[in-house]
């Protein structure tokens, strides 16, 4: 069978002939990313051939790359099968970045109070004065270590039957794992020997897109490992919608398949790297949005996707592994985030567990931007919460040189006028090939004080500036020029991307004004702003201000919170009493409809403005952009 | 195929050429006799053919016959052949004749209490106004029925994966049953329609030869039916130890599945009877000895035959029906008894269920009467307990004309001196065939009280009376001549049978002493007697003392409890607050092995006497004697 190398890492693997390189990097443990679920479509699983024979239709594909990309063996993988030995070279821009995880800082006030415990226990062996049944024999011993009293542990029938056995073979010296499951302690495991440091649990945020995993011990918290996957339920589907249609149609048993095997790939790549065995996982926490738990679970998310917007449930769920095909141990328990509406899922829950938003007085704003948006203010006692659609242009997609927080990207710009200069960093520190949403608001904010577009986005096409420019359809701002790219093209943001980004941030702040209207509040009552999503990591956040793309507050009461949902899953994991409270914290999270809201789309309308009709609401900023006038008409 | 008919019901039943009878019985819902298993080795099986062909080989099983049975057309069940059609009688002494219960008037105090409910709800669609998930809106509108809150009710997941199309299916009318399981309340059942009628229960008597169901309702605690099969484990092996010896070398899934379907067919008869549903079937409450309990669980009970006898588990065990292969609805809770010991099983804790001497301030005495006997001795504060073998003269074997409390077992006995008569009663007023347990008290007692036996149990050979003659090997004692008998020859008691019940009533009585002892307790002081065991309903309970089977107490304190297993769990089918007490009973009552109790064996030697060497504690008896001695002499 032919062999292929993986450059630069140089890992081999042996393949049948017309494999595709996807399924070999695959085969290879390498994530390549494959938004479109290796359809060909998304473009994003670029290599280069070194040497080998391949096959690749270059024409069908040629709107991916560029004459020059093709010429050094450019293809994708995912349309490229393998016909001999082969030497290929995996670029980092398509491998899956594990994503810059923010819960160390976050969960690291979490105390460790995991909701499974490990007793290695010696028992002398029975004898005629003391005959006690084996299971008392057991249960004693574990109450004597501090653990749960002999009659409150629930012992289920698949561990009686192995009980006798498992405790002579090992001369009585075994380890037993207790879970807290809903209606008390049960005894899950009984194994020889003393295992006790080998105890883990794993979180999943489960998305749309992407799924992350992060492995941890249960005894320390300590994270040793973070991996993630493509969901590959993209095949049947990019959005919620059509996954549910393909429920519908084909059934539910593949949609479920398909997420428990890409969370089982992830899984895998995390226990490879921290050398673990996926057999002392004992505990899951899974956070994601309603529709893609509902998947998980095999249930069905039909009756959601038609008036009146029915799931079949809201609160948190607790099930196994063995249930769910899922490979950890076969008895851990499987905890699945509550929602609260079809559209404030168990990932926004998470995001509010993260930032503990629920356990505090103040009153905080929680923004978790994406094609999806979603908003919560609220405190300890009170919470409401709104969703909506804020478009795919913030996270690079209906903006012409947009790409994901990928290396090569552009995440953040700033633009001196005297003498002009774009200053720019790009993600891996390479030459740019995009701009990712922290830099198109960085590129907003900037050519704004910059005066080179006003509050209405429009580029001032009179500007003896050469970098502002009549494109092929749009006035455009010439961000990089091209010899300074790795894409051999000049790199623009043109009008029409602006407008685009004027209509994603408007929906939000139109969302925030919208819930401190319907609770009384003003911008100067709100305490704290946490910005979660996978581009908050890097946001700069006067600039997201300054575009009005949340409301006005001083910057040191803006946190990023990253991946939220994630970070959520993790404290859960870790603590049960977090976890205990989930239900009730989304159980009193008021849901408000903007659709039905008469006044949203008046807001959504005056925030259309950087940073919106009413300046008044943003004083720094009008303070600012007449300082930055000023300058310009010296 | 040829057709069987069974006499005298006219029951038709189809079956292949080469079927046992008993095969083709069984395929009727005939219960037969069957103690052996079907190996022709106990003789009980026996059927009369009428017509037609079959095979049977008379010269193997002939010891079973009399020659005049054989003429008749006898043979037995299990290994006929049927060769055509046919037509069969079945005596009644061949039919397992469904055990008398005396559990309706224990059973009747008991407030009807299951763990299991049915609500059947009528939801609103939801609306646009009103868009709560399908679980929400269905246990919403249980807890406004009165059922547990929204909150304390755990879905599992299978549950969750049809709710949608249940409710939509059947326009939002559903029936939902909750169970209150270990943990708290759990929904598992929803189907369309109104079927709160349609819920029951099954209580289970599982013994080591024969097996007992009770259908229930759970809504009003109506006895619907009841049926018993003998227990098919029996072809494995006839007791415990080798039935353990089997599991070791053979593996326990036989002997599970074995249990599962004696239970499961004597469920099928009594669904039958009651015209139910099996599948309406929701809770099963199963009270058997340790070794039955362990092998119906397919739990190991292997080290409970050797030393140091250790069992795996004693306290009670909840799992599904699901798991043990039995036929009720998949999720309907099964319910283990708890036990105390190896030897004070279950079926024991039943009795002290039924006979509530566990809730009494005043001393209780408990004796469950069998080849192997257990006595429990106490009150609501202590108890004591103790087991041994009684050998199994008293239910029949070992004892010449013994047999079991079947149709024209001789039941009753009385003896007139002047004139000489000996009056008796048979079971079903049929033709003796042999005498039962009850029928074998009273026949020593009055033979004492004749004085044609001494204290010591030996036949007055010097009598003038001519029932009273050497036999073959033994003085005997003439109870029915061979004229009256429906078996053609003289029914007689040998002096052999004699010492054999002796020395079974004298294990039994040593035991109470030992646990009277144990507690400080004498005869005075016991406010009860209750008697245990298939033979106890119709016992003669002056005689019981006058044979010194047990303490010498008013008559008036004794009562009989028949199968106290089967009316135990059919308590705790009834009534979920008792059931849960059982563990506490369990756990509280104290053991006492008799082999290490070194007084034991002195109080048996000194009860190997009628009543006992020791005459003044059995004062009643003492006076009556010696007017019996006085009147002779007259």
């Amino acid at each position: 069978m032919p062999v292929v190398t993986f450059l630069p890492s140089y890992r081999k693997v042996e393949v049948e002939r017309g494999t595709t390189v996807l399924e070999a990097a695959q085969k290879a443990n390498l994530n390549l990313n494959v938004v479109c679920g290796g359809q060909g479509k998304c473009g994003k699983c670029v290599i280069y051939r070194q040497s080998g024979e391949t096959e690749f239709d270059r024409e069908k594909y040629a709107l991916f790359f560029t004459p020059e990309e093709l010429e050094r063996g450019a293809s994708l993988a995912c349309k490229t099968l393998v016909l001999g030995d082969l030497y290929v070279e995996i670029p980092e821009s398509t491998l899956i970045q594990e994503q810059k995880i923010l819960m160390e800082s976050k969960a690291a006030d979490v105390p460790v109070l995991p909701s499974v415990t490990k007793y290695y226990v010696e028992m002398s062996p029975p004898t005629l004065e003391d005959p006690s049944p084996d299971l008392t024999r057991l249960l004693w011993r574990i109450e004597k270590q501090g653990g749960p009293s002999v009659r409150k542990i629930f012992a289920p029938l698949p561990i009686l039957r192995e009980l006798s056995r498992t405790l002579r073979e090992n001369n009585w010296m075994v380890t037993a794992t207790v879970a807290i499951v809903p209606g008390g302690y049960r005894l899950i495991h009984i194994e020889g020997g003393d295992t006790q440091a080998r105890l883990y649990g794993a979180a999943v945020d489960l998305g749309t897109t992407t799924i992350v995993v992060t492995v941890r011990s249960l005894i320390d918290g300590a994270i040793l490992a973070v991996a993630s996957n493509y969901n590959r339920q993209i095949g049947t589907g990019e959005d919620i919608l059509s996954r549910v249609n393909y429920a519908r149609k084909s059934g539910l048993a593949r949609l479920q398949q398909l997420a428990a095997e890409s969370i089982n790939r992830a899984l895998h790549s995390a226990c490879n790297m921290a050398k673990i065995d996926m057999d002392d996982i004992f505990e899951l926490e899974i956070a994601g949005n309603t529709v893609m738990t509902h998947l998980l679970l095999g249930i069905d998310p039909e009756y959601m996707i038609a008036e009146p917007y029915v799931p079949v449930v809201r609160r948190s769920i607790y099930t196994t592994a063995e249930h769910l095909s899922l490979d950890a141990h076969r008895t851990a328990g499987v905890y699945f985030f509550p929602s609260v509406s079809n559209f404030i899922g168990g990932d926004v829950v998470g995001d509010i567990l993260t930032c503990g938003m629920g356990e505090r007085e103040d009153v905080s704003l929680l923004v978790d931007m994406g094609t999806n948006f979603e908003v919560v203010l609220g405190n300890k006692d009170w919470m409401f919460s709104c969703a909506g659609a804020a478009g795919p242009a913030l996270e690079g997609a209906e903006v012409l040189f947009g790409m994901r927080a990928n290396p090569g990207a552009i995440e953040k710009v700033r633009i001196e006028t005297r003498p002009f200069q774009v200053h720019y960093e790009t993600i891996n520190q390479i030459k740019p090939r995009g701009i990712c949403g922290s830099g198109m608001i960085d590129l907003l904010a900037e050519l704004l004080r910059s005066c080179f577009i006003d509050r209405t986005g429009r580029l001032d096409i009179t500007s003896s500036n050469p970098r502002i420019r009549q494109g092929e359809y749009y006035p455009e701002f010439v961000v990089v020029p091209k010899d300074d790219t790795e894409i051999g093209k000049d790199i623009v943001i043109t009008e029409n991307d602006i407008q685009n980004l004027i209509m994603s941030k408007a929906a939000i702040l139109a969302a925030c004004y919208t819930l401190m209207d319907a609770a009384g509040i003003n911008k100067d009552d709100i305490g704290m702003i946490y910005l979660a999503g996978a581009f908050g990591n890097y946001l700069n956040r006067l600039n997201a201000i300054t575009i009005g793309l949340i409301p006005e507050v001083p910057v040191d009461r803006i946190e990023t919170i990253g991946n939220g949902a994630l970070a959520g899953a993790n404290i859960a994991l870790i603590n049960r009493d977090r976890r205990n409270a989930l239900d009730t914290i989304a159980h009193e999270i008021a849901y408000i409809e903007l659709n039905a809201d008469p006044t949203f789309m008046d807001r959504y309308t005056s925030s259309c403005f950087l940073p919106h009709t009413d300046l008044s609401l943003f004083p720094t900023v009008e303070k600012m952009l007449a300082e930055c006038r000023l300058r310009k008409e010296e």
